[in-house]
């Protein structure tokens, strides 16, 4: 007996290029290389030629530049992953879009809300996809509570909160002013406006100090903070962050309505017990990665499908109708700005209105 | 053979007197007379007739009376739980203290900064002891998470949170202006407080609305009210309070700092659990006094073992020393001034710094 | 104004005396004496004069005595605790009803079937009310769970486990051969009939082993225990021991049938936690006392009621008809008659056929 | 500037044959595809030619046959994955060793001992690898559990519990004659063996009944069945099945010893909560695959690795010294004896001894 041949009709790969191998970038291209199917990693750019070569042995990739343009100029790419600085973002999509290259852009797509909007209005121009790195919109637990709230397992939010605690030492180059708002505290901005859809945030009032590293308490460095905001459906919410705990990653959202509430992350609770005379242990300190490992591959799956029905015409705002999770240009964009108003309150000590977007026309 | 006599020299019985009979006061004369050795409930005061003579009869009380001032003259009378409305708590607080009683009194003990300063200097001039119910300190795992912080296991607090969310229904009667600040987040004020004591707050910002009973916001009413508060050791807190939940009574205490964090109370996660098609299950609604009942019968028996103590003549101060959970005036003060400026902040929308006490020579 | 005097009809105290002041004995006095409102202790009775003496002083107690026919001939005393060792059991319950006295009785009630089932007889004959100290039953869990399974939540059971691990160091006195089913797994044995109620053990399979303290195997001593029963309905059933664990009393039922499972108990999970580089710690060793405390209290305030419908004249078969949690004679006949079968299975190796009462007559 | 080319050398692919396409062919042939970058999906076979087809379209293979000697005799297939009933795992490893293939067997590798043995020996005549598909050894809560057992955290062993419920529903077609036992139970009695390790089944005890499908009963089936195992070192296990829940899958692992416990796996205890009137609520029922992907990515991607390993010519016995989560010929051949004793003793009524290997000299 022989093979019976099967005739088989593959997507056409999509070849993706990843700028900037910092960890987060690393991760991505691995994610790229190994774990979803119909995505190749074409490229790689980082200024640390070390880096990227290394990486590059590592996963089988032939090319590497220290030029981002290189690859946003590569007509083998169709696809880019934005992991640089947050500073270079608004940029880098405005020229991967202009190469009608689709785009993944980590979170926050720019450091201020003017650089942030001239980014997105060139991609809108250029009507290439983009998607968002709001991971933890992905992460099972994060998208199981986000189901049971839409079905109003707790009627419309009064309280909310997410807090982000990251077990990252704080050495010198984490070290930037306003970071905790802009790199950190948006993804709980983020998760606060997703599970309190449909409604728009108001006002802001922030508490914040170094307390962690008290010594660049001096040079404006923040490390903890506290955010209080208001929303125009009512809802109080609270955003915090800690840029280091001993106890690993604690990422967590509480959602409480006059039905119910709905909680999701938290400190680590796996299925593993040690009972001893100490009482009794569950895991060992967690780190970001084990948490939302899964996470990020979900969602950079759910970005080979964007561009897949991009590249086969499909209308994108109907593909991505019903996938609430997929973060675009208006999402971050709400995000970022009631970081800046929570910069702001904490510099006035008042409570800061939150700047919305002049119109809602940003791209997915 | 027969009996050997044994010669037994108890305490002699300490003679209790319970002004005000609402949920609080039926409870605690309950526990005085059924759950607490060496306390004899004497006497029971309520304006409420049919509610103090159905008491009396079922604790087998003998003297009751409409008017509290009945009791403050009683000499049979050792000892008073004040739970009546909180305005008439400073006045009764004088009244029993000139009268030689030792007090138990329930939170707030007055309604505001001037009339509790009044109440307990008269209570200090009188030196009768003096104990307040937050019986939040006296539960087990608030306890036990209490001394897990002076233990120094999450070092000097960096963020803390204490929340309260109460199912009793929101009827009328509990329909009170600013009652959310002075009767319910009282109790969250002075957990933390206690959990970052040596340290003092500075200043505090509130929203609140009334989400629950929209229809009582233009009263000026409150249902849900989230206080951020700063310490002068740098320690952000959040109080927060919903008067109605739909899954029991929430009490909850969160301290991280440095080296951890430490949490107590929660939603039910009792050890019974039901696993079925729905999932798993644990516990159901539980009342305040599911929670807190041994609470309850743990702060009136330090409250016996107080007033024992300053009948045999011992110091006040060293005797209260050890006894961290024992709330005394000063300790009321503190949190009673915490939501004033709460209140504040909420009607000028505005930080609010916390009006310390003049001096601390506050009673225990 | 003044008093209104309340007419109160209190009812009359109940006497009690306790027979034996081991741990339990001394626990029950305790309980008596300052946690059930209507019980008075009366006398204490124990060979161990320096412990009745200290516990009578501690309690309030004058009368005491090294012989425990002192208690029961004492017409003061309505009814008696037996906390005696169990060999005791059967010719003090004998006693007790002769002398028309209520009893309480401790497992196991005797150590052997015919002792037992003679005690039992004579109760009977008596027609006073005995209830059996089973407390388990009371527990908040174990009770809610067994609600559960009296509603059908999982259907007619197919498994059941329950088990005793016991954190009291073996000392010497405790090393007593075939304690681990008399005196241990009845517990369990108990329990297992309990949530299978209304189907009956056919037959059991042991194995058992000295692995705590092989240096007693050779006297026949085991600490370690695992016994199958088959019951009637189909349903399998593992009780399992061990008499000496690190991490505090370990107690758990687990009952699962086509619908789902529903299990109670378990090693520590108190709503404290500590959460550090070494992962999140939930409380510490805890002991018998501190899980079963509101259960001692729970049976004996049970146990009140019991007398008082006895002294009342009311029909006790009907008065028990509701309440599961008391255990009475057949209860503990059906426990023992495990635990017999267990030790000869232990001893042939064999599956041995559990052997039923002959009548079921036997008292509450 | 341009791409600085990087010169990669990849491992060689290694290109995989799946024997079998049920539940469990399917999702390897998947794991292989789409999973584990350096396998490559080359073949695949299974009588049922609709199902071939369809999964190879899905997974774009072109080779596909209704007979597994076509890939045994494939000089392009390195590597064969054995997911057939269990009749055929000996002679198709027979076969594939023959063909100097690399085995992943699913288990039971065989019906009884003497044709598992058989197998075996030509594997380990042939020196091909072999690696048994003993799934939970490589979840992460039982490969920290095991971690944490091997580091001494319990001491050794005196009671082990390991069970399985499977929520997939009773179809005829899974109505096997103990099945329970050599498909089911064999995964617990590996655990047992595992976590107990260094140790020897010594003898069996069962009970076992038809309680979910009563109307099988006649023909020998068994649903529910609860096995006892004494070990050389003195532990006493039990191994419990259901073959059908209510509540989703449930493997569980409990190791207790003198010095503490360590749980494994349970009921869904996922990080969502719902909280409302009717308590709180964590996650929905689960599957099989839903808690063992990650496991099942990881034993094949130690597969992967063991193949590189061997065709790097390295020695394999000491590839494996420090992979105990790689289960071998001689793991399975002990769980299997096991399982036929836990027949025998079903069948017989009593214990019955475990028939161990005459020798050790299985393969891996």
């Amino acid at each position: 007996m022989s093979y019976v041949a099967v005739e088989v009709h593959p997507h056409p790969n999509i070849h993706v290029g990843v700028v900037g191998v910092g960890w987060m970038g690393r991760f991505h291209a691995t994610t790229v290389a190994e774990k979803v199917p119909g995505l190749v990693l074409e490229a790689i750019a980082d200024p640390d030629e070390a880096a990227t070569t290394a990486l590059a042995r590592r996963l089988g990739v032939r090319k590497v530049t220290a030029d981002a343009a290189t690859v946003f100029s590569d007509p083998a790419v169709d696809a880019v992953i934005i992991a640089s600085p947050p500073r270079f973002h608004p940029v880098q999509m405005k020229q991967a879009s202009a190469a009608g290259q689709a785009i993944f852009c980590e979170k926050p797509a720019g450091l201020n809300l003017p650089d942030l909007d001239a980014g997105l209005a060139e991609v809108a121009r250029a009507e290439t996809p983009l998607q968002i790195g709001f991971n933890r919109r992905y992460s099972a637990g994060f998208s199981r509570a986000h189901q049971l709230v839409c079905q109003n397992a707790v009627g419309t939010p009064h309280l909310l909160r997410s807090l982000t605690r990251d077990p990252a030492p704080l050495v010198p180059e984490t070290i930037k002013r306003n970071a905790i708002f802009i790199e950190t505290l948006i993804h709980d901005f983020d998760m606060l406006n997703w599970f309190n859809s449909g409604s728009v945030a108001i006002d802001v009032r922030t508490v914040a100090d170094a307390l962690i590293r008290p010594d660049y308490a001096s040079t404006g460095f923040l490390d903890t903070a506290l955010v209080t905001i208001r929303y125009d459906n009512g809802a109080l919410a609270t955003a915090e962050a800690s840029l280091q705990t001993s106890y690993g990653y604690d990422v967590r959202l509480e959602v409480f309505g006059p039905d119910g509430m709905v909680t999701a992350g938290g400190a680590p609770q796996p299925d593993t017990r040690w009972y001893g005379a100490h009482g009794s242990t569950a895991g060992a300190a967690q780190r970001n990665i084990e948490i939302f490992h899964d996470a990020y591959v979900a969602e950079l799956t759910d970005f080979r499908d964007l561009v897949r029905a991009w590249r086969a015409g499909r209308d994108l705002a109907e593909f991505t109708a019903g996938r609430t999770a997929m973060a675009g240009g208006n999402d971050v964009r709400e995000a970022l700005a009631i970081a800046q108003a929570a910069i702001d309150s904490h510099e006035s000590g008042t409570a800061v209105a939150v700047e919305h977007a002049a119109t809602e026309e940003a791209p997915r």
